[in-house]
């Protein structure tokens, strides 16, 4: 089968790479459409500490077979799955679920082969059906949309919270979106007005993060992932309130915590989110009529910048790495 | 009067210095003892943003004059002070109190004359009096020992908690006290065997900082204020833990956030607390008896380790900088 291949840091196209065999418990999914996040980009440079296999972990895609005969009625059944597999047994896994176990592989990731390939492997407990009305460009959106979800499990958000969304990535206009749900006031914030484009098209209210007063907002949520963008962030949360870290930092931050500490800020470190609210929210979004939809759900449809075949896999990370890039889809079949 | 006065940076004893005038609503309080803590220190060292005036904001006093005739009752009163005055009609002084009020002064630390001097003014609205079995060598102790407590009111502990205190200086020893009172397994971490002699003789589990296992407690409190305490903390602390900084940082702090985001740890920054449960604290655990001090109550008098007379409080504060130097108390009168 073809796959993208990440080996020694270098990431590359195969054609003929090892069809998976799903195990006792798994099921083998056909890869319908696969989604490149900054995850994956920051693999490719390097960061994340020497994965060597099949990258990706976003997807939908259809069951073809199952490990164990007793799960056959999963055949045929579009799905999108959790990243994270947990030994199941320690402590951890028992009280917080698979996302902290010690054992724990990760799709595309961490000891696991991912979703950048014709065929992946998943255990059926990791799998959710996505319901009819969603269609696979909306579903490939799952995981991300989950990690947006993470932040309403973390923090208790009023009505009347004034939030801001530091920069207008892809998971920051994902985040944006979920909050602006609650009903509080959510503005997208970024360094340069072009790309302030696409959040204003989705109906966010956006600004120029250096043009923000201090202390102005309750709630600010961190997706730039850079030194900068975590030194505006602090600055802009107000006393005693809530910074969520939604983009992993690589390597040493420099970090005045001075205002940290006097301010009485509130950091929360946030990944992985919930699959069956994202799965709901995408489905309500597809079926609600615009008037509804401008309200009460949420597009991700405008977010697609692209969509290669996974034989021009390297040309779509190379589109993904650019500034500003919205989302980058690969279809491996 | 005698006053410790920084002037430029640099730490005087003042034999004439101007005494102070209670204002309408103001006492004017004869400081008993005052206490020198880390902030003192640090703002000696330049590191407090360029405070000019009295130092200081540890003290029990008593009341000898008030600026309103209608509040004459206060006179004769021993008290203690908090030690933040907010202009009491912004959003943040009538919704959260003035402890983060942007027009705020604080006590000995801005603008803002403090305790160390014969005598000190303080708004009677931020007096509290002390009660009779509380001496005044415990009464100096209610600004620390109200800091300590205000990790209660900010993170949800539970009585099985697994938790360490890094750093086993004049705030670690007082907060591993306030929370080995919840019943959790409270251990206080230092980075030499000889530092923890004196949480052991407090009745308190020690350990060394570097003989921890990595992600060992639900919640870590950081009371060293310098980065290696900062980078052990973030080891020790569990995914999902929370990590409270308790210490205020100086500087920048060259830091690994990728823990953070990945093991969706809290951080959460800790300053000024309650003051009229620290009173309460003390109360109790000077009347209980033995048996019940040993595990209702805290201790505060080992953790003195010497008066002095105001003016050698030069010496005092060279006393106070020695490693491992315990509570240094000055005697003004």
């Amino acid at each position: 089968m073809q796959a993208l291949v990440l080996q020694g840091g270098q990431l590359t196209y195969q054609a003929h790479w090892q069809r998976p065999e799903p195990g006792p418990g798994e099921a083998l999914i056909r890869v319908s459409l696969a989604g490149i996040c900054s995850t994956d980009l920051e693999m490719v440079k390097g960061y994340a500490g020497g994965f060597n296999g099949v990258l990706g972990h976003e997807f939908v895609g259809v069951v073809e077979q199952t490990g164990s005969p007793e799960q056959m009625e999963w055949v045929g059944r579009r799905v999108v799955g959790t990243i994270n597999l947990g030994c199941g047994r320690c402590a951890v896994c028992l009280g917080d679920g698979p996302e902290h176990c010690p054992q724990r592989t990760t799709l595309g990731i961490h000891n696991r082969d991912g979703v950048f390939a014709d065929r992946v492997t998943l255990p059926i407990v990791n799998l959710l059906e996505v319901p009819y009305p969603v269609s696979d460009e909306e579903a490939v959106f799952t995981e991300p949309l989950a990690a947006a979800l993470r932040i309403h499990e973390q923090v208790l958000i009023r009505p009347t919270a004034r939030i801001a969304v530091v920069g207008p990535g892809r998971l920051g206009l994902l985040a944006a979106q979920v909050l602006a749900l609650g009903a509080g006031d959510v503005i997208v914030l970024g360094r340069r007005s072009n790309a302030l484009a696409l959040p204003a098209q989705l109906g966010l209210k956006t600004g120029l993060v250096d043009q923000q007063l201090d202390d102005a907002f309750d709630l600010v949520v961190e997706a730039t992932g850079n030194d900068a963008g975590f030194a505006h962030s602090l600055r802009l949360v107000r006393p005693r309130g809530t910074l969520v870290l939604k983009s992993t930092f690589h390597g040493q931050a420099n970090i005045n915590l001075t205002k940290l500490v006097v301010g009485e800020v509130t950091v929360v470190g946030s990944r992985c989110g919930p699959f069956a609210p994202a799965l709901r929210l995408l489905e309500l979004s597809a079926t609600a009529d615009e008037k509804l939809r401008a309200g009460a759900g949420i597009q991700v449809k405008p977010m697609i910048e692209a969509e290669y075949p996974l034989r021009n896999g390297l040309d779509a990370f190379e589109h993904a790495a650019r500034p500003g890039a919205r989302k980058i889809l690969l279809q491996p079949n």
